[in-house]
């Protein structure tokens, strides 16, 4: 829930794991009491999507159905402004936000949410690309279930990405700690990595030194959990 | 090994395990006794390769090298014919087939080997985009470790390959056994089904009935074993 200056942001959502075999579903609603006219919630919806249920990977999987729905009731008593549509815009963004991050640590047998942070990529696709690529990569989804800061397999997902840049130039942090730079092994201390790797929320973070374009991707990690869910539900 | 009128071709690999962490290594080599030219090795087993060690997918990553050789010491004491050389290039994909398989098979935690075969697909590319789709599904390959013949996640897989067909007209058959034709599931006795899937080698059929191209791809299922050699190699 959002509070903004005179109205209120709201959402509710189920995740992305299968209620009967064969059919998955996620489905998320997000309400408020803002003003708006009739035709105009989908300019506020699609960007805040763009970046949030967009913008999360379970398994690489596509569900069969999705839907995310805004419902406004216009029964809060403000008056809009350019200011006030454009924080009624970040109150979207942020629920949709919060929303897809739980859709995602609820994702099935993960046992934490990973931000999977791209920036200094040579062009928005391949920022897109990188960070697609690195968050279905299931040597870096088991890595993250090890709690192993395991840069080697990053980089070579951003590698076969296929977008431009050289390792040589490229940086690399987990939780904030750098553990590779420009083409250099870091130095860190694993106990110290580990104990970043094992929260409830961790982040990747790709710095790859060939452009200006950044985007980022939220995932979760590989385990047998999800194996036991999806290969075992006959028995 | 396979033995031709006059030669022979051998081949040995080792498969595509982590040999240390952050090293990924796939290596082959294919002996003959055929008197090749220098130069000519590579016309025979480029083709080759494409159908067998570039058709094959173990968890969709990347290794960081592999290396197929072919090497000839022209012992062989026969007279080259373009009948002979066809026969060459057919023992060189069959060795090439026999290894890329066994590779597969021998894939980190893989209990089974399985052949996605697509046809009647509208072009080529959209028969690869298919197979490798469902090749490198965690939810088919969840399911076949689970023996299951869940032919909802196969269509599934190759709807959001891109490819163009119509649901309404595919057929689906797990092992032999069909399971799906034209939109409707077909009645099939799941313990039957069970017993297919339940041996080190299998397949999964899609016709699409939306043109006439058509290829496969050689994978093999995820299983905690997966994941526990990758996730937890650290302790």
């Amino acid at each position: 829930v959002f509070h903004g200056a005179g109205f209120t942001v709201g959402g509710m959502a189920k995740g992305s794991g299968m209620i009967h075999p064969n059919l998955a579903t996620m489905l998320a609603v997000v309400t408020t009491d803002y003003p708006l006219e009739p035709g105009e919630a989908i300019d506020f919806l699609r960007p805040a999507v763009d970046a949030s249920f967009n913008s999360i990977s379970v398994d690489g999987e596509c569900s069969t159905n999705d839907a995310v729905v805004l419902l406004a009731s216009g029964e809060a008593a403000i008056e809009r402004t350019p200011a006030t549509d454009a924080e009624l815009a970040l109150a979207i963004r942020t629920v949709c936000a919060e929303l897809a991050q739980q859709v995602v640590a609820d994702g099935e047998g993960a046992t934490l949410l990973a931000e999977i942070a791209v920036s200094g990529a040579a062009s928005a696709p391949e920022a897109r690309a990188i960070a697609q690529r690195i968050a279905t990569s299931s040597l870096v989804k088991t890595a993250l279930f090890g709690r192993d800061a395991n840069w080697g397999r990053v980089l070579a997902a951003a590698g076969y990405s296929g977008a431009r840049f050289s390792p040589d130039r490229a940086e690399i942090w987990f939780s904030g700690l750098p553990v590779y730079r420009r083409g250099v092994a870091l130095a860190f201390d694993e106990a110290e990595a580990k104990a970043r790797l094992d929260r409830a929320e961790v982040t990747v973070r790709i710095h790859m030194h060939a452009g200006k374009a950044a985007t980022w991707m939220w995932t979760c990690d590989l385990t047998e959990g999800y194996v036991k869910v999806n290969g075992s539900y006959r028995t």
